[in-house]
Parts: C-alpha cells; structure tokens; sequence
C-alpha cells in the first residue's frame, strides 16, 4: 500500500492546486469566496478526482484534459454535503472536524455557497480554458456535463438524498434491495460519473468505458458498505467521529439488515467483481485495482 | 397592449406545456417531482422564457431552438425563489399566493428542490433530445451553458443574492451605485442571458446578439425599478402583496435613494434606451419592444 499512498498523496496535491487557483480567479475577501474555500479546502479525501485521473491513466493517456471535470465533481461533492449538514436536513455542527458551513458562516451563506459550488461545477466544465492547460474538445465537455448532471441531480445525487431521508416502510424482505438502492443513487452514481468522466475526457474507447463502469459500480457501493462496518467496529480516534452512531440512530445500514459477518463477506466480493471488471487492463490500472483494495482495509 | 397580452398568454401557454413535459418524464408520485411541480407550476409570468423566444424572433428565425435553454432558465429561476424563501434566507411563507416549498413541503424537501431543479436546468440544455424537437448543435449548446452558468452563479445571481442580504455601510452618495450594482446581479444577469441566450440558440449574428444584451441590460434594471415603485404606489389586490413593505423593512430601494419621481423618470429613461438598442432591428422586434413598455406600465 505504500505505492498508492505515495500516489494519493500526489494527486491530492495536485488537486488542491488546481481547486485553489479556481477560487483565487476572485476576491478572497468576499463571503460566498470564504465559505466555499472554508468547505472545498477543509481536508477532503479527493477520492472522486483521483478516480477521474486514474481512470484515464488505467486507458494508457495522459490524465491531464481529465483534471476539469475532477475538480467540478469535487465542488459538486462538497456543494452536496454542506446542504447536508444544514439544519433543515441533517443538522451537523462539524464536518472533518471543522465547523459545518452554516455553523462557520450562516445558514444562509451555506445555502448560498453551496449553490455556487455546484453552479461553478458548470463553468468550469464547459469552460475551463482560462484555468487549465489542457481540456477536452467541444463535444465531449457537452457529454461530460450531460453525464455530470444527470449523476447528480433527479436521476442520481439529489434523489438519493431524499430517498435516504424518507423513512422505510417496506418488508424486511426487501430491506436489502432498497439500501441498495439508496446508495446507487446517493453515492453510487457520483463515484460511477467520477470514473466515466476520467476516460471520456481523454477520449477512451467505448468498451474500456464500460467496463471502468462495471468497476466503478462495484466500488462505490463496497465503499458504502466498509463505512457501515466501520461505523459499528472502527476506532473512534482515527475515525475522527464516534463509532456506533448509525445504530443509535436507528439507521438503516448494511449490518443491520444482513449482520456484520455478511456485510464483511460482501464487501470483499464486491472488490473482487470490481478489479474481475479490470482484468482486460494493462499495469496501468494499477492506481484503480489498489484503489478497489484500499476501499475495504482502510481504517477512516 | 391589446397584442402583447396575446402574444404573452401564447407563449406562457407554449411554455407550461414544455414544462409539464419536462416533469412527466419522471414518476409524479415522487415527492422530489411534486416539490419541483408545486414551485415551476405556481402560475409565474414566464417572462425570461418569452424573452428567449422574442429574442430569437427579432433576429428573423424560427423560436423553436430557444426553447429549451428558456425552459432551462425559468427552472433556475424557481429553484432560487425557492431557496430565498427558506427559513435561513428571506422566511416567506407564502408566494404567488400558495404557500413556498418550504411551508407546503419539508426545509429539507425544499433545499433538494431547489437543487434539483438548478440541476436539472443543465441536463435540458446538454441533452434536450428526448423533449424537444428542435434545439441547437452541440457547440452551441456549450456555448448556452456556459452562460447560464455565469449569469446565475458567482458572477451574477447567487453573488447578487449575497449582497442584497448584506447591509449597506458605504455613503449617500455611492448608495445608487451600490443598489444598481446589487440589482445588476441579482436579477439584471440573468434577464440578459434569457435575452442572450434566445439569440444564441438561433445562431444570430454577433451585433445582432450584442444590441440585444444592450436591450437587456436596460429593462433588467427598469424592471426592478418599476418593482420598487410598485411598492411604494401599487394597488394591494392586484399585486397580491402589501404594499409599503419594503419601506417598513427599511430595504434600499430606488424611491428611498433617489426618491419616487425621479425613480419614475429613471425608468422611462431606461426603456427609451432599451428601445433605442433594437433601432436596427425590423418589425420582428415588435414583442421587444412592447414587452419594454409593458416593464413599466404594469400593475403588478
């Protein structure tokens, strides 16, 4: 694992680059500027960008023209947890433990920067000339931003959000197929567009596109199911956040409609079909399949 | 007036039936959808999607491209009265004479909402081709989304949304530049790129494109003039609302900066100099040109 650490650790640099010079295109002193840096620069993982570069280098191309449509899906990511963290939704006080946005600023500011992220997510895809070197053409930013709207807004994200925030009434029976559901939908279709998107931008070939999709499926509902685990059996001190919550909570969770053994047992085999999707691959996918492993063993 | 009235009830009749279209591609049960539809089918003027289509008619074509990136527009336009009535922003409770998505639904409901539908608006103009007939080659499209990005995010409305909230610290004498400036954000954007946005659709040519972003810059701001003289002199039962409320919250408006007669003035001022914009334009500009008196001339 010391490979991918010594790669995450580059991209994430990298990212937070490209994310800050977008943000000093304006005066740092203006509020909505404040918020949104307060948020977009608080620590992130940048799981969902370094999957878009990843994605194109695992295609043999320079990741680079990938970097626009990474860095929209982060503020995207990040517009969608400070509406979360609202106290109309969730109600949150800390995120990564830093205060939440309308905790920092006001309830109206969150609202507001969080409207702005996502909005500058479309700027920046259909024109990111003025703050990257390099980009794709003309018809794939079209795809790119069609592809990212759909991801997250009615057919993905948004729907998700409610879905999750609607209680459940059906049989437990059906249990399963419905947290499934929700996490296709809340997670799952961001971390699918964040692996798409990395290929389209480099203009990959249909079937290495979709077979990056089948991976990309498989990984954003095992990366759902660790954080359930972890959030029944992780340590509290590295976790950043109290374990066992989820069950206080009552919340509907993968071991707690299947029980923690089996939840264990399907996360693996969800890694397993997600590097199976890979196998046509070279070494460069080399980032995605240590990515996939990662996703189960980490320990945050 | 007798011909505008037409003209408008026309096209607001041609839009509600784009709309509910773009609505019914989804289950209507959802309660995502019923939010969307409660806000988006509450009886709006529909004027940026009409100035779209006589925008594109001006220029001597056919309007029928314009429609998506106007219905796209009105969407933008909902989703952020949406979230300026949540309880952390303005705490309206009631709009257009029905309750606000906040009141008839959940704050949670209505934040994801509004997201959505801001979501949504660039799904319609990356991929309209399941709805609409007619609509504009891909570079175009780009081109269309890059606008509505601009206009309604932190280069236009949401940054305008900003500074409308925060208070005033400057001096007299700078206080109509500031109220100009606010304006020009907040609504002033996005009545140019509904203008902008009609003529980009049909491929106009660039001077025709840049008379009409004069126009539009003109009756943005004359409409929001006219705005705060209704308030101050309006007839209660036609406009649905109280009058004297901005007064009585003490709100920077135009009559309270400069006074009511020479707000008046400054509003025909404006509408001459919007007609002026479309001199080199045929008869085709007839609804422009009428839609900029009616700015003034209205009762609510």
């Amino acid at each position: 694992m010391a490979d991918l650490k010594t790669y995450i650790k580059k991209n994430q640099d990298l990212i937070n680059g490209c994310l800050t010079r977008i943000l000093d295109e304006f005066d740092r002193d203006r509020i909505l500027i404040r918020a949104m840096r307060h948020s977009l620069m608080a620590g992130g993982k940048r799981l969902r960008p370094i999957l878009s570069i990843a994605a194109a280098q695992a295609c043999g191309k320079d990741f680079r023209p990938a970097l626009p449509v990474g860095c929209a899906i982060e503020m995207v990511h990040t517009y969608s947890l400070i509406h979360d963290d609202l106290p109309g939704m969730d109600n949150d006080d800390l995120r990564r433990g830093v205060p939440t946005c309308h905790r920092q600023f006001s309830e109206a500011v969150a609202i507001l920067a969080g409207d702005a992220l996502l909005t500058h997510a479309f700027t920046l895809v259909s024109d990111p000339g003025s703050l990257f070197d390099d980009y794709p053409d003309e018809p794939v930013r079209l795809k790119l931003i069609s592809k990212l709207a759909r991801a997250s807004g009615l057919h993905g994200m948004v729907e998700g959000q409610m879905l999750d925030m609607q209680s459940y009434s059906g049989s437990r029976d059906d249990a399963l197929d419905h947290l499934k559901q929700i996490h296709a939908k809340k997670t799952g279709e961001m971390i699918i567009v964040s692996v798409e998107s990395g290929a389209v931008s480099v203009s990959a070939q249909e079937d290495q596109i979709q077979s990056l999709v089948g991976y990309a499926e498989k990984i954003g509902l095992a990366f759902q199911v660790a954080d359930d685990i972890l959030n029944v059996e992780g340590d509290p001190k590295i976790l950043g956040k109290a374990v066992g919550s989820d069950r206080a909570h009552d919340k509907m969770t993968f071991p707690a409609v299947i029980g923690l053994d089996r939840s264990k047992k399907f996360a693996r085999s969800l890694v397993a079909e997600a590097k199976d999707c890979l196998s046509r691959f070279d070494a460069a996918a080399g980032p995605l399949i240590q990515i996939a492993d990662y996703i189960i063993n980490r320990d945050h």
